[in-house]
């Protein structure tokens, strides 16, 4: 028995488009978790936080003038939960899209066109710089994961 | 190898409970995909923004003004927050549940219950609608992510 | 062909360290789900809304002084968006992780550390217990998920 599922594992990562999927799966979900790091790190170099136990060794009253927000905070969260928002849509669809067996190449192309587009969002999000530049690259992202979408219903739907 | 793998990919997707989730779960993850676009459209109809950069060919002043929140928009963001904490543990939980080969007429019943359930609540989110639609309609989600999680772990466990 | 679905599936679940990612999957997801109803329950223990028509039978005036944020209520709200944060990222990486055939003690090891410290994460955020106990806790799991991609990248990558 496990020797099959090992066989059949094995055969679902030496797919190539399997392979790419949870390669790009992988590195666009690390992408998105790197994000509480940051906020972290910007929670502490900015001095807002949310939660009293989060202000170390001061009066009461000086942790209460911690318990802030800070517009550099905000930013990134807001880009983290944008990230949450079509990221994980993305990996979901992406998984029952290289399931219908693909063109390698088309889905290749989508896989690349979503990271890049998503990388070029944080960019844009976090230094922030002028618009359009966010809203394309986060619609180059979602209009990704509405063709693989389309593709799956296309390909077969059952309702 | 890759034959193999087409071969186990195309028996999937014919299966008829994983062509059902499919597409089920593609259209709900579609769903709480489009909120996004709404929230950009109540952000310029109600003038409501979140980002400096967002807000065009103003004086610095007009655009601080312009930096706020709005009930509407804030309305929006909910229902959107409500569908990623709900329609992604039914992806995950639903396609866990899709791998024991449940019964399929009770699969698909569960399905079409969810996304009933999920439209239901994204209209008494969004119009709204008098309590409890909102309520009922998030519980019945809820309770089909439950069962399915209740097979699954009744089914086979290991800790 | 359902028969031969139903033979893979079968043979997947059956798989040790698929069965294992299963329940724990599970089980985290349902733990993330459950902070919904906790949420409504501080609503209306500490009489703090979001929505007009979330207050029952009370005049308009009254109505709206429900329509409020409560410390309480924000810190259950930011301990379900920090699950949402980093469990869906585990179950997405775990997932792809399973797939890669690794050694079944450390898997399950990997497991086990992630649902132990998502456990002792939500009794810190919400009791609260004093730091470092939350960031430790998030930390651990964070870690989890890092080395399941390691392992996931190191194995196979495909750009």
């Amino acid at each position: 028995m496990e020797t099959k599922t090992a066989e059949m594992a094995s055969s679902l990562i030496e797919d190539e488009v399997f392979l790419a999927f949870s390669t790009y799966a992988t590195l666009m979900v690390l992408k998105t978790l790197l994000m509480g790091p940051l906020t972290a790190y910007f929670r502490f170099s900015r001095r807002a936080f949310a939660n009293a136990e989060d202000v170390w060794g001061k009066s009461e009253e000086e942790k209460k003038k911690k318990l802030r927000t800070h517009p550099d905070v905000e930013r990134i969260r807001r880009c983290h939960q944008n990230d949450l928002e079509n990221v994980v849509p993305f990996v979901l669809v992406g998984l029952l899209y290289t399931l219908t067996g693909p063109d390698p190449a088309t889905a290749r192309l989508y896989f690349r066109a979503f990271a890049a587009s998503r990388l070029c969002h944080t960019l844009a999000y976090v230094l922030p710089l002028p618009q359009p530049s966010r809203a394309l690259s986060w619609a180059t992202g979602m209009g990704v994961t509405l063709c693989m979408a389309y593709r799956l219903l296309s390909h077969k739907m059952l309702l």
